[in-house]
């Protein structure tokens, strides 16, 4: 052949591509525009506009607030932000259940505490319980198994266990309209992560399925694994020992280790995200900054300063998280004001 | 609009749709199939064929090694897999460099161990160091500063440090060969990953430049980071703490904390990839394993068994590690036989 033939058999090509692919493309953004009213359960005001305004700004090329695809991260914490944390955190109801579950293989457990105050159902001990009741707890039911066993535990677990309050499974308990944002972040390039308190191995148990969020988004708090051979067989064993704390000033610390990027974007609820949320400000650029409010005790509950009530043990919305809020320009979610709906079952 | 006019409306965008759809598909494919021949700087073998018919199996749909997307993962070692680990680790001789750089404004190192021999040139002392002589030498090197300093000081030295015996720059003695898999098997739907004893910050500092792996991607040892506030502003300052070592049997660890699936293939060189090899297998279905051997003194080094040489501090491929290869299965590449070409600058 020769090379003017190859030229210009090379261009004929070339243009039957672009053109296909001019067409697909505008064909693609048209389908994309008619299925996308971004965030149907969102009410209009400030909250939603927000966001609506961000992905504008960061996605328009032409814009001075352009930001490439690449360092689209969003963080998301998940206890009161994603899903429902009263009454407790939902790996508390687990680890609890799993107390009882176990019991039977340690009679000890019914004069021993914490063991005994589960065991009895003593609500009023159960409330006070200090944060190394609660490690001795995690230690006795989240450790000593493989991380292959663990998550068959969890899943399980999961599948089955009822909410108190409404009588539904804790995966149904997450807020539409947060799903919603994950999706429309999702749907312009963002990466979207979960930055949980919570245990990493028990939220992976299930975040894809419910989130969308695949394993290696999800950075939470972990123990110690120790790589050991069963019967010739490599296995992960969790040990009870705390390896990593991903809450307050370690969220930050697991962002950078985890994403190795300063988030663009980042949804929590409490004082455990105030780091994350700082974190996320201290960059150049486009930035968008949230707290969802839990001021909706019919729909869900009412804590923290929406209620005036108390700093409970979870979800702390201090007054001084609301100050900063409103120094920093973060933008606070009412979820009564802002929700039109908050679960899928909740029509 | 009439539902029918609605209806044929949406037909007839759908019919252009998809033929313009299947028309990019088959172009695309044309093209893809004009450029890839696969791995072109291996020679012909058992680890060329090994690579080929894993891909081709896990790709392949009707197949019962077939693997879900989602589930590719591949894991590369980084010092002797990726780039030349002689005479020492590149991390090794930024931390020798560094040394010297900041000498000056330490008098007293000229008489304190390990720093007096850095300074003094002394290789049989250097030759010598124990753990302990590196670990005073990377908390001297290493941390003290925010992980942004840290990254700011790696860009500059590697842009211009050379090896002593190439005379090149570091980045450019990776092996063209593993480049090439890496590529291959993100064609084929795989996420790759580095996973490294050395520094995960050192080599985010430049992994997504020389072989296309983003920071989120890269997992490696750690030191301890602090969230600290520095004029009002939130930095992560490197502690001299060890947080995490990923080597050996830290490996497993790092993958599942990190990446959270067990890969289905890895590649490594020495007894720090042993576990990592072994966990790779673990998993059922379609896996590969493959050890790197450094056979080839003219164009690269050669050492460990090849070189019928004694263990060297670094690149230890064992006779032990070699036994395990063979009884399972793990395939070696010859550097000698297999690779057509080195070194991309080696033509």
């Amino acid at each position: 052949m020769s090379i003017g033939i190859a030229i210009r058999r090379f261009s004929v090509r070339g243009c039957i591509g672009l053109a296909a692919a001019m067409l697909c493309a505008l064909l693609l953004r048209a389908t994309a525009e008619a299925q996308t009213v971004p965030l149907p359960s969102w009410n209009d005001g400030p909250a939603k506009q927000a966001i609506i305004s961000f992905v504008k700004d960061v996605t328009d090329k032409s814009g001075n607030k352009f930001v490439d695809p690449e360092d689209r991260i969003a963080t998301f914490d998940q206890d009161g932000t994603l899903w429902v944390e009263q009454p407790l955190y939902t790996q508390a109801m687990f680890a609890l259940d799993r107390i009882h579950e176990l019991a039977p293989d340690h009679p000890e457990w019914k004069q021993r505490e914490p063991f005994r105050a589960i065991l009895a159902g003593d609500r009023a001990a159960l409330a006070k319980f200090s944060e190394s009741d609660w490690e001795v707890i995690v230690a006795a039911t989240h450790t000593g198994m493989s991380t292959e066993s663990f998550e068959n535990i969890v899943k399980q677990w999961i599948a089955n266990a009822k909410d108190p309050r409404f009588h539904r499974r804790y995966t149904e308990l997450i807020y539409k309209p947060m799903l919603e944002v994950m999706e429309f972040l999702r749907a312009n390039g963002f990466k979207t992560y979960i930055v949980t308190g919570g245990g990493q191995e028990f939220v992976r148990a299930y975040s894809h399925r419910i989130y969308g969020i695949p394993r290696e988004k999800v950075v939470g708090s972990s123990v110690v694994a120790k790589y050991e051979y069963q019967n010739g067989r490599p296995v992960l064993m969790r040990d009870p020992k705390v390896f990593f704390i991903d809450d307050r000033a370690g969220k930050p610390v697991g962002i950078n280790l985890f994403i190795g990027k300063q988030p663009r974007a980042a949804f929590g609820n409490s004082t455990g995200d105030q780091q994350m949320l700082e974190w996320t400000q201290a960059g150049a650029g486009a930035r968008l900054m949230m707290l969802v409010l839990h001021d909706d005790a019919k729909r869900e509950y009412a804590y923290g300063p929406a209620a005036g009530l108390p700093n409970s043990k979870i979800g702390t919305f201090t007054d001084a998280l609301m100050n900063e809020a409103h120094r920093n320009g973060w933008v606070v979610i009412s979820m009564k004001r802002d929700w039109k709906q908050i679960f899928e079952f909740d029509k």
